[in-house]
Formats: C-alpha cells, sequence, structure tokens
C-alpha cells in the first residue's frame, strides 16, 4: 500500500506534527530536570499510552490523570505511579481499590474532612490508598485556600493516622496562570503557587506530618517559574501540544503547536465574503478561550492562510464559519481543498477524536501519516 | 441482578428521561402529521438507533444525519432513506457510493457547481446519487442566499441532465429561528424559510425541472409556523430532548427537557460559595448558546436545586463551578451528593458520552435505569 498522506484522510480529522510535540516534550523535559523537579505530566492534554510514554522519558514515570478512564487505560498501558487529580467522592473509592490491587499506585486528592474519613475507613484487608491534599494557590478551583488553609490540619491527622492510607503529600494547580500574558505576570503567578504549596507542606511538617510529594504545576508556570525550591515535581499538560491560548500568554511559540483540525473546505459565499469547512463545533470545540488576549482568533485559525487573519469566526454543530479580514481567495481554495485549524484550547478540541493522525513535519513537511496514535475518552 | 438506579451510576453520565422524550417526540409527530406534512427528523442530536426508530414511528422512516459515521450507522440500523444534511464535497462521494451500495438511499446536498459536476461525473456503471441543493433562506450558512438565488438553474440542470443522478429536491434550514424568543418571531422565521424553499422550487420548476422534494425545518419553525403550504418534509432535531436553549426561546416548556447530565458534588468552598462538581468542560461542553437569553443559566442548571439560580457558572475540563444567588445549603448537599444538569445545548453536551442511560419520571420518578440506548460519535 503506497503511503497514505493527510490528503487521503477522511475530514475532519486531528493531526499531530511529530516533530513539534517532540520539541515540546523536550524542552519541558530538560527544563525541569536542570531545576531538579520531577516530572509528573497531566495526561489529561494527549489522553494518549503513545504519548505518555514519550512524555516520561528519562523521568520516572509518574503521571497525572482527570478521570479514571484515563486512569484504568494508563494503568494497561504499564504506568504504575498515576494521580487522579481531580477530588475524588466516596462512590469511586471502589473503582480505585479495583486498580490499586493490580499492582498500580494510583494516588487520590482531597481537600474534604468527610471525604478523609471515608477513604480511612475504606483502607481494609490489605487495601491501601495513597492520598494528595489540595491545596488552592490562588486559581480559586479546588483545593483549600492558602494562606489560612482551614482545616488542613484535621484532614492530614484522619490520613496519616489512619492504618492503610500513605498521605503522600500536597498538591497544587495555579490555574490562574492561563489569564496572564507576560513572563512576569506568569512568574508572580508560578512563586505565589510555590509559597502556597511549600508554606502548606511546612505547615504539615510543624505538626510532626511528613510531606514527601509536594505538587505544583500547570504549563505556563513551568515554564516562567524562576524558583523551584521546595517543590518535588511539576505537573504541566497542555505543553506536550500547546494550542493558541498557550501561544497568546506566552508559554510557546507560534512554531510550537502541534495539534490542529484537518478540514474540507465545503462551500463558498462570496456575498459575505465566509467560506464553510466541515470543522464545527463538534471538531473544533466551543472553547474559545485564546480570544481573551486575541479576538481574531475566534473559533481558530487558519494554518498558512493565504488571506489575513483567516480564522473560524462562528460554528453549528457540524460547520465552521471562515472570515478574514482580507477578500477570501475563492479561487485558489476551491471547495474540496483542505485546510488546517490550530485550536484555542487543545484539551478540548482533542475530546471529540479517537485517534491522532500523526506526521512529522521535520520530514517531508508534515505530508505523509508516519502514525496512529490511540486516545481515551469518557469517563 | 437488583434493578439499577442512578445512584449506581458513575459519574459523569448522560441521563435520558424516557417518558420526556415520547412526550416530545409524539408532540412533533402529531403536528406534522396533521399539518400533512413529512418528518425527517435530524438525528444529529439523538446519533442512536433507538432513538431514531422511535422518532420515526407512524412516518416512513426518512431521516437525516450529519456526519458519515452518522450515516454508516444509521444504515447498519436499518434505515434506508438518509439525508446526509451537510454539503458533501468529492473527496466523500466514495463513501456515499459505498453505503448506497447496500440498497441504502443516501442522499447528498450542495450549494455548489463544482460539486454538481462531480457528482455527474462519478455517477457511472450503475452507481447513482440523490441530491438536494440546499438554499440559505435567512441563516447565512450554507446554501444559496435567497432571494437572488445565484446559480441555482445551472447548478439544478448539472444534476438534473446527469445519468444516474436524481435531483430529489431543495433543502433548508432557518438557523435564526434560534435567535427569537416569541412563538410570533419564531412564525416569522418559519414565513420566511417557507416563503424562501417554495420560491426556489417554484423557479425549478418555471425551468421545467421537477423538485419532489421541498425540506425545510428547525425544532422551532417546525414547532410555531403557522403554515406549511408547499412544503413537502420537515427536519427538527433538537427536538427529541429539548435543553436550556429551546426552552427559552419558547420551542418547548420547562418540563419537555429529557435530557441532563449526571454529576457528583465533589468539594465545598463556602468562602466564595461556590461548590465543584465532576462535569466540567468535557461533560456540559463550552457551549453557552442559552445564555443568550438568560445569562444566569451559565453552562448549565441544577434539577431541583435547594437555592436560588442554582447553575454551573464556570467550567475548567474536569471540573464544573456551581454558584447560587442564595447561600449554597451546604449541610443537605455533603460531598458525594449527585445532581443533576440541563444542559444549554444538548446536541452538543450528548457527543461527549457514548450512550443515554435512560430512566423513565412516569414509573418511579426517573429513579431505575431502565435500558441503555447507544450513540455514535465522530466523523
Amino acid at each position: 500500500m503506497a503511503t497514505q498522506t493527510i490528503d487521503d484522510l477522511p475530514t475532519p480529522a486531528l493531526i499531530l506534527d511529530r516533530a513539534i510535540l517532540r520539541r515540546n516534550l523536550k524542552r519541558m523535559s530538560e527544563r525541569l530536570s536542570k531545576a531538579g523537579v520531577m516530572l509528573r505530566p497531566h495526561l489529561k492534554t494527549a489522553k494518549s499510552v503513545q504519548i505518555g510514554r514519550m512524555a516520561v522519558e528519562g523521568h520516572d514515570g509518574r503521571i497525572t490523570v482527570s478521570t479514571l478512564a484515563e486512569a484504568r487505560y494508563f494503568a494497561e498501558g504499564g504506568f504504575t505511579d498515576i494521580l487522579y487529580g481531580v477530588s475524588v467522592v466516596p462512590s469511586k473509592l471502589a473503582a480505585v481499590t479495583e486498580i490499586r490491587r493490580k499492582g498500580v499506585n494510583l494516588r487520590v486528592v482531597t481537600d474534604n474532612l468527610d471525604v478523609a474519613r471515608a477513604i480511612a475507613a475504606a483502607a481494609k484487608d490489605g487495601d491501601t490508598f495513597s492520598v494528595l491534599i489540595e491545596i488552592d494557590s490562588g486559581a480559586g478551583r479546588a483545593g483549600l485556600p492558602w494562606p489560612a488553609l482551614p482545616g488542613l490540619l484535621d484532614i492530614a491527622r484522619v490520613l496519616h493516622q489512619a492504618p492503610g492510607v500513605d498521605l503522600a503529600g500536597l498538591m497544587t494547580h495555579a490555574g490562574q496562570s492561563y489569564h496572564q500574558n507576560t513572563p512576569d505576570g506568569i512568574a508572580a503567578v508560578a512563586e505565589q503557587e510555590r509559597l502556597a504549596i511549600t508554606g502548606a507542606a511546612e505547615k504539615l511538617r510543624a505538626a510532626g506530618i511528613p510531606c514527601p510529594i509536594v505538587s505544583a504545576g500547570s504549563t505556563p508556570t513551568a515554564m516562567h517559574s524562576k524558583n523551584f525550591s521546595g517543590i518535588t515535581e511539576m505537573r504541566p499538560g497542555v505543553y506536550v501540544f500547546n494550542d493558541l491560548d498557550q501561544e497568546l500568554i506566552g508559554s510557546c511559540g507560534a512554531g510550537d503547536l502541534a495539534l490542529s483540525v484537518l478540514a474540507s473546505v465545503i462551500g463558498h459565499y462570496p456575498h459575505r465574503n465566509q467560506m464553510l469547512i466541515d470543522a464545527g463545533a463538534l471538531a473544533l470545540s466551543k472553547d474559545i478561550s485564546a480570544q481573551e488576549f486575541q479576538p481574531k482568533v475566534g473559533y481558530g485559525t487558519i494554518v498558512d492562510a493565504p488571506a489575513k487573519d483567516m480564522a473560524v469566526v462562528a460554528c453549528s454543530q457540524e460547520h465552521g464559519f471562515v472570515g478574514s479580514d482580507d477578500p477570501i481567495p475563492y479561487g485558489t481554495m476551491p471547495v474540496g481543498t483542505r485546510v488546517r485549524v490550530l485550536p484555542n484550547h487543545a484539551c478540548i478540541t482533542a475530546s471529540a477524536y479517537d485517534r491522532y493522525y500523526v506526521v512529522d513535519s521535520d520530514l517531508d513537511g508534515g505530508k505523509s501519516v508516519v502514525d496512529v496514535y490511540d486516545r481515551i475518552n469518557g469517563w
């Protein structure tokens, strides 16, 4: 069979540039190795065993996931130290135990005293748990809000004293870093993240409770932090692919976006200077996070566009509306022409697909499909 | 095995109330039967053979789909008259032919002369096509814009004269009806939709070209149209489930929402009067269409909420932030409590799931899982 190229693929399809992926992985891996911090990549973005294996190369293999479906999938893929990074609830402990019984150290997270007690009660008959307590370092999402850290010692004591429970440490995620768009602004958030999590760790240790893991990180703070002192591991996720949002906030450069959606032009509408493509709300997602810093990116920008600021300006379920500040050159983009769209938010866009068609821009400009990686979706 | 209830399900999960589904299907079925119009439900919303079969009960079985994956799935499910309602491109004709060779009349849509010629050229050796030309009745999406209808007769003649090609008729979708929120406003859009598609049909017939199918419809226009004269079939889709957007524009009542997302409370944040649930951007989607008429719906409202205007006010990938205008009664909603979230836009929310857990509020208030319906996603 002749080599398959992206021109042979059905559209819409999810395209991953392996050359860019490798550079992104190498950059973060080297940065954290040099800083003396362990890398626990958050695989909620990639959701792919093949990419996960590449991400932990040269590291000890610890990873983060966001769903039990990911936990099962990566456990089957041979990963043995997995942090399930979304607050666990008692009804999910049986599923956690099922995975742990296979010899996988699936660790869970909580910020709640009742849940800590439920974990303590569920640890019996040889079924153990490893738990991290979540700290809110300013994102205003999950975690005990720093600096008050209400209830931290109560939760920690329940877990620390429970037979069969390993209080492995603390974790935080400075999601507020996504709303900074200068290296200094992000570095300031990174320092806030560090002060919060190391301050909480000191509070535990002062109470005689060990805190071996001090886990922080987002892609922006991992890229721009000036001081990792006291942090033992970082959990960046979207850096594997990057996207328009990461580019606009300055986590990466314009050439570092590894993921795109391949689409076909399906209609010409010169009376309103628009085209339609077959990538709409499902193929791109309705995430518009990158519009915070550049409204013109719409639902995604067109790669190598022949006209200025060509982007998907609106979406219905299977239709993407492409507009431009220039007149669209319809003659050079007949119906059937293939375009690639850079997503606002790679984690959300990728979730519509069950596979990556892998190309390599270092080999032939990214024309041939050199591999197919699978993905796990759902819960 | 004991009956499974929604308390036994993993969260997040997609819950479908069969009693409401049946009422929604019956209402539309009876309305169009009474109006003497064929029903060709758009199954891009349900994407489920079980629901498709219920939707066409008492009708001739014609349906609409939005992807080739749906076309294959419904063809395998026994449906034999399928309109693929998104503009086809030449590279997809081979896949269309493959399905048609199995005895399924998979019809395609175009608004482009080059595509019409490609269809004519591809019809050979016994491989036929059935084509509808799309008209833009004011939505500003796909279709030849009415009233100018540029190129309509050129496209129609290519298709009409091509051996092996059946020019089956015309179709339109008045998507602008989603931005009206009164019965009269929607009825006015419905009349515009009717005038456009019947006017285009008259133009064909005046040129000696038959136009047997005159296909229109959206859920709002199907519900509020006062005159179907000249229209042969309607293609509503979201009416099967309805959602907050349809409720707010008046396509349905508050008791007509059949779909919800089951989620668990995973954290309490009294310092900011919020809770977190395990349904975030992937489980709910980032569609905020219903906010056009009621910003307080956020990313979805909580069913039977114990506090005022309780809704998902923000989302990250796996976290939904629940807020309320009242103080949240944390004592009655401990971590682990299950809540149901009504989606903004059922078609987009459902796309994250591979199955519906079916309950029936007429049987036991919707507690027991009475069935599981599958779904086809992707392309």
